[in-house]
């Protein structure tokens, strides 16, 4: 039997540290998934004077004040992105590539994602577009599909699909090397539209086109409603109430990702007072 | 006329100054109540670990950082107590021993008071027990009023009272050279019960009795009730909604006022969303 943790912590922004320094320091076993860079969306500020204590800083100068805050207490970054958590009752499931881990709460702190869709993306979702790669390969055996990667991770998934899947085209959305398998081809080029009839067809591209079965669209992060099915939805934000509890038990959110404002002291507190409460949930089960 | 802010701020703990940073970032005329030390919360606390950027700092160093963001912006605290608000339809009226100020928004973060009443406080509040002195002095003319006072702003409050009532007793909760008038009897001795039968008419002490007509008690903050009349309240906290929108409109709460957890960057969070939404509303009387 895997081993089961407290809190599980889904985002390393300041959402997300602050809960976990709040776990720890009520003793409590958590678990905090997210990347060691903390959040893109801090290390790119170029000044911050809103965050109470700080004045006239960057973000790369508040990351490491937050690094070296989770470093002094011993609380190491988890770097898997999660593709789904399910409530299974008394615990909950949470599923990153080949991998699962169980936790007796949740803390939701996955920030917000603003890219727009690709047209078409949503409306062929389920149809031929897939957020996970690794949940849906099966589907695409044999098959031909596109991978549109936000970031390095998604080479990973790109991968995995390549050993299931009979052609794999690789449209990466930044710039680096990339560890893709010698069958994966790398298309560097914008994609604009997927288009199918009932089922995908073809994704469109600046200068090409491409037949395909399958698109996945690897972002940062996936949407809330995909990361935790069932979870209850308020204006594009997850419904939480004054104690950062969700509508499911035991799952709690905080930062961007419940509303705006969008800034960091405000994800900080919130961080904080999801910690705090997923404890006080802890501590009423025993 | 006198001069009309765009935000009222009162209270200067982390709630109250995030407030201030928030809505100077956002250009509005914001004035600030509270005092220079900011907060004896802050400055008391031997070792704060939670808030996330400062690991194992005092409350003295916390101050400090504080401090320096405040100033480097150029804000000024007010020193006075505000003892009422009065809502008065497009504006608020906010009064402080013998002056008034006037702003479009209010923020309410007096933090919590935790210090227990006396015996016989809440039951003759309204019938001789009183918390603002400035405000009821009019009816001890000639009288015999007790003022227990917790801080030394109260001294000028029983000054105040003195040149009404025919005789002050001061019940100092503190200890320091005291600045109160000849007339004032000072009494250093622990309130016990506060008597009467109908009205108010004496003092119990630890070692003496006082035959008074009325007792003030001057605590640093005033309960969020009597300070805002009107206010709606739940569970002993100020009800807002996620924008911290309190019951009355333009006026926002932050901090340990609106409910637990009680905590510094709860609080600060707290401030910046009340700050933020208190600008929006200004904005949108434009
Ligand atoms: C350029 C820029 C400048 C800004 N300047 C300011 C400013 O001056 N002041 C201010 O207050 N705010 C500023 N902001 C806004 C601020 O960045 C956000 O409000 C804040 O970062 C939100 O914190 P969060 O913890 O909710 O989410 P985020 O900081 O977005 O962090 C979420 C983290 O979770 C990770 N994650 C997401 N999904 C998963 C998953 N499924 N599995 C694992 N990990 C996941 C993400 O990779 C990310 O690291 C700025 C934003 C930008 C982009
Ligand atoms: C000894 C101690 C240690 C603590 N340690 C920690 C810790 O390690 N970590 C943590 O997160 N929290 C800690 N706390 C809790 C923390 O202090 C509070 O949660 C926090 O200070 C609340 O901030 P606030 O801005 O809401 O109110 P406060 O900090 O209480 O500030 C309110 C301010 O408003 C002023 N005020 C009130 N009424 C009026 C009025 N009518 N007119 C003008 N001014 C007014 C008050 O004088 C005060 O200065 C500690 C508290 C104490 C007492």
């Amino acid at each position: 039997m895997s081993k089961r943790y407290d809190i599980a912590i889904i985002g390393s922004g300041p959402a997300g540290l602050s809960a976990a320094i709040n776990a720890k320091i009520r003793n409590k076993d958590a678990i905090i998934f997210g990347n060691k860079e903390l959040s893109y969306k801090l290390s790119k500020a170029p000044k911050i004077n809103n965050y109470l204590g700080f004045f006239d800083i960057t973000g790369s100068q508040l990351k490491k004040a937050f690094k070296n805050h989770i470093e002094a207490m011993d609380i190491n970054i988890t770097e898997e992105k999660v593709n789904a958590v399910y409530a299974m009752g008394d615990y909950f499931a949470i599923m990153v590539n080949e991998k699962s881990y169980e936790s007796k709460a949740i803390v939701i702190a996955t920030g917000m994602e603003h890219s727009k869709p690709i047209r078409g993306e949503e409306e062929f979702l389920g149809r031929g577009v897939g957020y996970c790669a690794t949940c849906d390969a099966p589907l695409y055996k044999g098959k031909v599909v596109t991978v549109i990667g936000y970031n390095k991770e998604a080479e990973e998934d790109a991968n995995f699909v390549s050993e299931l899947a009979s052609k794999v085209y690789y449209i990466p959305m930044y710039r680096d090397k990339y560890g893709l398998n010698k069958s994966i081809e790398v298309v560097e080029d914008k994609p604009m539209e997927i288009l199918g009839e009932n089922l995908v067809n073809k994704l469109v591209l600046k200068n090409k086109e491409i037949n395909t079965d399958g698109v996945f669209v690897l972002k940062d992060s996936v949407s809330p409603e995909q990361l935790v099915p069932g979870l209850e939805m308020e204006e594009g934000h997850i419904k939480v109430d004054k104690n950062m509890k969700t509508s499911i038990e035991g799952c709690f959110a905080a930062g961007d990702c419940t509303g705006k404002p969008y800034q960091y002291i405000k994800s900080a507190g919130e961080g904080q007072v999801a910690a705090l409460n997923a404890v006080s949930y802890l501590n009423s089960k025993k």
